[in-house]
């Protein structure tokens, strides 16, 4: 069995994917679930996501092979902090946090010694459901899963929580944490901003009502991100704040560029840019194509 | 039989999928197909989706109940001229412009005392395909079509166009030319901008290899937009230029607000902003449950 006991804290659409996908696989004898909503815990051992929810945090991390952290990352270093003295040695400790500098930073104070046991992770996966009842197995088949590892991991560390999303059907791949932070702020937190900012731009108009009423298909797809976790995003963005600003700046002059071509009837620019565009976009769907992820 | 000769001019994914939508619906006799691309229009013949394409304009619209422009919207001023004197006082004829005001600006001008035959359309509906070969009958099926009839209309006139889309399973809806660009502007034209600039920003990136390798699959939903037809959209911005950048000057506002709160680390802002466009857009779902269009 490659793990005997998970130590699982926050069991919604991550964490409880995570789990019924181990179960599935039959990987892995025993779930240990916490949650600050107890709602949400009583769900998941009703539906058999987890085994058992002891209230006390010792009793929920005591002899795991692997503690999981699926929290929103506001919530990370508290709990860093709450089970650092509970923590066996031989447990291994991941998380699945979307921004991986500012958990690093924590983890390393709160964990002190033992941040070794450490290694960070971010499935690159969700939809824009929350909770244990949205949650399923197979939430991460041909799903990428990034590892940050640190320096002082050792590679058994690594190796175990590899096979356990590997076990998920997720292709694993690792990276540098500010790589990882540079590149997701580009592909996922600043696209999030950008539904949010369209959305909340479009509910404040007088024609509210008409507006969303007149939306085509598109509008359904491109606002769909819209729909994710507030309190996650909220915390995403001040955990990745200054990467996120960088791409934010970059956008602004873009969307400038557009805004001046089209205030000057500029039909040539902007048909230039659109058609850059659609082929670059083309060509990221042809590298997904050879390398679906 | 509702339509003994439709004229279509424009067979791409729009007009071949209404060819084909009327074909299936049994509802038209003949079809005459034009097409400034003939590889496009002998494709469209040998398809089936036209049953001719005289290479002269007039033998194409000559004795037609119905004529569909179904090109660009900065074609459309040329092809009004084009037509206006070879129109039977019978023929009705309709466009499928996602903008409307400038393409009735100019129909009016081109057609003169004939101005009462144009009866203007717009089906919101489409994919991020072009091309006849991407065309099919179900494409307008439980979609919206907008008219936005002009005073001299008849009521025949409205009627025939109205009954041509509902043959092909869509919903028609009548408004104002100016309502229509400004709801239009918000739900569709500005996405696609965001999409267009967010794609075109992060393939100006170093890392954009690996930025497009690692994008989750919100990222694919988001910028599907941003594979639509550039000459199209070149041309309803210059159409639709002045309720465009005014919606662009209110994202720029919205995201501006966003963008102050992760620079001041403003988690309670952000979470506010994050689960208020959640709740609008969840709002907008439960409608579009309740009128599916």
């Amino acid at each position: 069995m490659l793990i005997n006991k998970l130590a699982l804290i926050g069991v919604g659409l991550i964490g409880g994917s995570l789990a019924r996908g181990l179960k599935a696989a039959g990987v892995c004898r025993t779930i240990s679930g916490y949650d600050r909503n107890k709602d949400e815990l009583g769900k998941a051992l009703a539906l058999g996501v987890i085994d058992d929810c002891p209230e006390d945090l010792s009793a929920v991390v005591a002899d795991a092979d692997l503690l999981v952290l699926a929290t929103p990352p506001g919530a990370m270093e508290n709990l860093f902090r709450a089970v650092a003295d509970k923590l066996d040695t031989r447990t291994v400790v991941t998380d699945v946090g979307s921004v991986k500098g500012s958990i690093v930073a924590s983890a390393r104070i709160a964990l002190g010694e033992k941040a070794g046991s450490f290694v960070p992770g971010h499935p690159v996966a969700g939809t824009e459901m929350n909770g244990v009842e949205a949650s399923f197995a197979t939430l991460f088949r041909d799903h990428l899963v990034i590892l940050t590892p640190l320096d002082e991991n050792p590679a058994a560390a690594i190796q175990l929580v590899s096979r356990m999303w590997e076990a998920c059907g997720a292709k694993v791949l690792c990276m540098p944490v500010d790589y990882h932070d540079q590149v997701l702020a580009a592909t996922s937190h600043l696209p999030h901003m950008l539904a949010y900012a369209l959305v909340d731009c479009l509910a404040a108009m007088d024609e509210s009502e008409e507006v969303f009423r007149f939306a085509a298909g598109g509008f359904r797809d491109f606002t769909r991100i819209a729909s994710s976790n507030p309190e996650m995003w909220s915390d995403v963005c001040v955990a990745n704040r200054d990467m996120l600003l960088q791409v934010l700046e970059r956008f602004r002059l873009h969307l400038e560029k557009i805004t001046r071509a089209i205030s000057g009837s500029d039909s040539a620019g902007l048909l230039e840019i659109f058609s850059r565009a659609r082929q670059a976009r083309d060509e990221y769907l042809s590298i997904k194509k050879d390398a679906p992820l």
